[in-house]
């Protein structure tokens, strides 16, 4: 298999913490995506995802997969003991319940934050990501403001269940995670009071499948590369 | 179970015609929710699903799973014998993939047009969905230009496969087909050079778990309530 990717961004991370989960390490081939100089908005690329994404899985078949959530779904059953996407009906619906959430008030308010508020991956991609216009600059500050009320919320979560989803680790978990490194990428920091959510954090970070793999280091080269 | 929704709303009309798809119409108890009176918005609904959305099912030990997506995947599940969310590792994804490109191509992009760009669901909801700001019909004109290249991308895909995740109806079709009825309710037609598209509505229209159950009277009904 191979995944085009980049590593230290928000939804790449959340496949290799996958693929680490799983014992899939050795199974793929990483091909680097170009996001800064916007490589996944040209042809070349959109022929493998049509909505101009990272990280794409391609299988051995010429089997294209994009959008996270669905290439969590392949990986986690491909060996039959789906572990991170629940196994009985309640589990895979809460699972499911809370990872769009996450996507919805965490990593999108984030992104649309990133893109819109600030100067976010840079000239040759802000044309494709969030061209100018007179309410830019606003609806980036109300995403910000989306994605604080997010962290209240999943902070709330915390304090009354170990993991986003309930009693166990799972995809979901994964997604708030991503999401917060990205918020602390893009400099949206979680507010002092939602200690439930920074312990948790701590907790997921020392996870085996966590501990450096989140490639911050990469994209801190890459943000460095046009001044951010 | 009991589902708290409103008949002819787009993510309702998807939960309906997975219950009716399963075979389990008897086994739920509808509860109507005022989203023209902004009811979802309100703290005793908030305490049911805190994104303020419908549908939410409730199951009869009291647990609430909301997005219809996590919904569908526990009633596809129920009985053992999943027909709607793929069995197959490379179906489940094939399924999620093209099931998040139809809520964020279509359907968020359909929602964004009518909330911004247009009154939306009236003055009681307008203060929770779209504020006033100077940006807000220009976004609301850029979600409509979206939706139109999603349908065009959807077109392209049902050129070249009977339904929209491959060979067998699913998920993803029930959502392009209840995004396809709201943009319809909101004033974006499909582009006529979409012929794929078209007759892959005409065609999904008349299956009978969709016949007759997507409650566009109703919806024409609620919209008349407040002028629209």
């Amino acid at each position: 298999m191979k995944i085009y990717d980049r590593p230290g961004f928000p939804n790449p991370s959340r496949i290799r913490i996958v693929l680490s989960e799983k014992g899939f390490d050795d199974k793929v081939e990483f091909i680097s995506v170009d996001l800064i100089g916007a490589e996944h908005k040209q042809a070349p690329f959109l022929a493998i995802n049509p909505s101009g994404k990272i990280p794409v899985l391609e299988l051995d078949d010429g089997t294209l997969i994009s959008e996270s959530t669905a290439i969590t779904e392949y990986l986690d059953h491909l060996d039959g003991h789906p572990v991170l996407t629940g196994k009985t009906p309640r589990e895979k619906a809460l699972i499911h319940m809370m990872q769009n959430r996450a996507e919805a008030e965490l990593m999108g308010a984030i992104d649309g934050y990133f893109h819109y508020a600030t100067p976010g991956l840079g000239p040759a991609m802000q044309p494709y990501v969030a061209p100018e216009w007179a309410g830019r600059k606003e609806w980036g500050e109300r995403q910000r403001a989306k994605a604080i009320r997010g962290m209240t919320y999943f902070d709330g979560v915390l304090k009354s269940q170990p993991f986003v989803a309930g009693d166990a680790f799972s995809m979901a978990d994964i997604t708030v995670f991503a999401s917060l490194n990205f918020a602390e990428a893009a400099g949206i920091l979680i507010p002092g009071e939602c200690k439930s959510l920074i312990t948790w954090r701590e907790k997921i970070s020392n996870l085996p499948s966590v501990k450096n793999r989140t490639g911050q280091d990469f994209l801190q080269e890459d943000l460095k590369r046009f001044g951010l």
